[in-house]
C-alpha cells in the first residue's frame, strides 16, 4: 500500500506503529528519526526502522507516508521542520493523545498543506516508553478516533481509515473538540487522579510502609501512574480546559460519597456504590464500533 | 492439619479458601452456611463445601476452624450466633478489609472466648463477586495480614500463621489500627475514587459516549469499581475515619496538580508527574515479606 514511511519518534507509539505496518505488509521502507540518536539506532538495530534518518526533514524526504509520534507539544516545531518537503500526495498522521492542539499546530505549520495531515489518536499504550517495548500488536483490537479538520483532503482521510482498518483496529470519527471532551473523562481525568493518589501515599511519612501492603486492587488501579511525565505534562497542559472542568465534576461526585459516608448514610453510600458497580460490571471496551460521532 | 472446617459464607472469599483448604489437603470436611440458601445448595453442588448447614451456629458444631467470611458489617451478630459452641481449641478467623472494628464486634460478641478469634485480612479479591467464581489460587502468592488483640491466644495466633502460609501466602502482623490506616490509603481510597469517578462520567449527558471511547487505561483503572456494593458499603463506613481524613490527603494533592496546570507551570508540573512515574515504575506488589510493624 505505501513505499516508505517517514517516522519522526521511534517510541514505543511509533516503534509499535513502523513494526504493525510492516508486519502487515503495507509499507516496504522505514525510515526513522528520534531526537536521541541512540533512540534511532537502537529502532534499526531492533529491526524497528530500515534507515536511518539525521533530521525529521530527511526522515520525511521521499515517503508517502509519515508518522509522528512525538509528545504533543513538538507537533508545531516537527511539521514545521517537514514543511519544505510536504506534497500533496503525501499522508501525514499524528498519534497523539490531544487533538484540538494538534489541529491548530498543523493549520499554523502547514498551512496551504495542511489538507495532508490527518489527526489520529489510537485508543491504546503501555506505562512503559521506549523503542524496545514496541510491539506488532499494540494496535490491535483497538479503537482509533481520526479527527479531520475543514481542509482535510478526504483521499487522505480514506487511505488512513484504510489504513487503520488493516491494522486490527475499529475507526471512529469525531471533530477535535469532542475529542477533547470525550478524553478527558476517560483517559486524562484518570492519569490525573493516578498521579495525586501516588503522590497523596508518598508525601507521608508512613507512605513507604504502605505501598509495601498494597495489593492487586492498587497494583491496577495505579497502572497507568507509571505513564512517561513529559508525554502527560503535554496532554495535561493541552487539554487543561476540560480535564480541569471533569476534575471538578469528579471531586462533586467523590464529596457526595463523602457526604454519605460522613453521616452514616449507608443506603445512600449503597445506592451510589450500586450505580457505580452496575455501570462498570456492564462495561465493555470499546463496545460502540466506528461510528461517526457529530 | 484440621478436621473440620466451618465455613460462615460461600461467597468469592469464603469459598476461594474452602477450595484452598482442600486443595493443600490442610481439612478433612468443610461444613459451609450462607444466609441465602441458594448459595449453599450451589457451594455443595460446586464441591466448595461438603455438607450444607441451615444455621452459622450448625456450620460451627464440631468445627476445629471456623472461617467468617462475611461482609465486616454482620461479624458481630454472627459471632454471636456461634458462641455458644466456640471452644479455647477452635480456631477463628475472618477475612474481612477493616480489623478494627471486627476486633471490637469480636470483643463484644465472644467475650470470655475472644482469644480463639484471630483476626486477618488476606490482601486479594476479584471485581466480581459470588461462589460460582471461587478459585483454590486467589489467595496464592498474596500476603495476608494478621491484626491479633491483646487476648489472642498464642497458640491460635502460630496455627493461623502456618495455615496462611501453607496455602501460599506472606504473613504480616500488625496492630488493627495501623491496618486500618494503611489500608484506608492503598485500598479504600482508590476504591472510593474509582466508584466516584464511574459516578461523575455517567452523570454526564455524554456519559454513556465518553464510556463507548474509554480504552486500556480506563479498564485498569476502575476495575475495583466493579465491587460488591454491600460489601464496600461496610467498608467505607467501618473505616471511615481513616478514608476521609486520606480523602483530604488525596484532594490536596490533586489541587496541587492542578494548580501547576492552571498556572501553565511545565516544569512544576512534569517534577510532580516525575516523582510519582518514577516511584509507582519502582514498586513491586508484596515487595516486604513477613514483617512485623509495630
Amino acid at each position: 500500500m505505501f513505499e516508505q514511511l517517514g517516522l519522526i519518534g521511534c517510541g514505543l507509539m511509533g516503534g509499535s506503529f513502523a513494526l504493525a505496518m510492516k508486519k502487515a505488509g503495507l509499507v516496504k521502507r522505514v525510515v526513522g528519526y528520534s531526537k536521541s540518536p541512540s533512540t534511532t539506532d537502537r529502532a534499526r538495530q531492533l529491526g524497528v526502522i530500515d534507515i536511518e534518518a539525521p533530521s525529521a526533514l530527511l526522515a520525511a524526504a521521499g515517503a508517502d507516508i509519515v508518522l509522528l509520534a512525538v509528545p504533543v507539544s513538538a507537533t508545531e516545531a516537527t511539521l514545521k521542520a517537514i514543511k519544505h518537503l510536504v506534497t500533496p500526495q503525501m499522508l501525514i498522521m499524528d498519534v497523539g493523545s490531544t487533538k484540538a492542539d494538534v489541529a491548530q499546530a498543523a493549520r499554523r505549520a502547514l498551512r496551504d498543506q495542511v489538507g495532508s495531515f490527518v489527526p489520529a489518536h489510537p485508543i491504546t499504550g503501555r506505562e512503559v516508553a521506549g523503542v524496545e517495548h514496541a510491539e506488532a500488536e499494540l494496535y490491535l483490537g483497538r479503537q482509533v478516533i481520526i479527527t479531520p479538520t475543514e481542509r482535510t483532503i478526504s483521499a487522505h482521510l480514506h487511505k488512513a481509515e484504510e489504513l487503520w482498518t488493516a491494522l486490527g483496529c475499529r475507526v471512529t470519527q469525531m471533530s477535535p473538540e469532542s475529542h477533547d471532551a470525550a478524553f478527558a473523562a476517560v483517559s486524562h481525568l484518570p492519569h490525573l487522579l493516578a498521579f495525586a493518589l501516588i503522590n497523596a501515599i508518598t508525601g507521608q511519612a508512613e507512605g513507604d510502609e504502605y505501598l509495601a501492603l498494597a495489593g492487586p486492587g492498587f497494583r491496577d488501579f495505579t497502572r497507568i501512574a507509571a505513564s512517561d511525565p513529559k508525554v502527560w505534562r503535554d496532554i495535561l497542559l493541552a487539554n487543561r480546559e476540560e480535564v480541569l472542568a471533569q476534575s471538578q465534576r469528579f471531586q462533586q461526585a467523590l464529596q457526595t460519597l463523602e457526604k454519605a459516608m460522613q453521616e452514616g448514610n449507608a443506603q445512600s453510600l449503597e445506592d451510589m456504590l450500586t450505580l457505580a458497580s452496575e455501570t462498570r460490571a456492564h462495561w465493555r471496551m470499546g463496545a460502540q464500533r466506528g461510528t461517526k460521532i457529530r
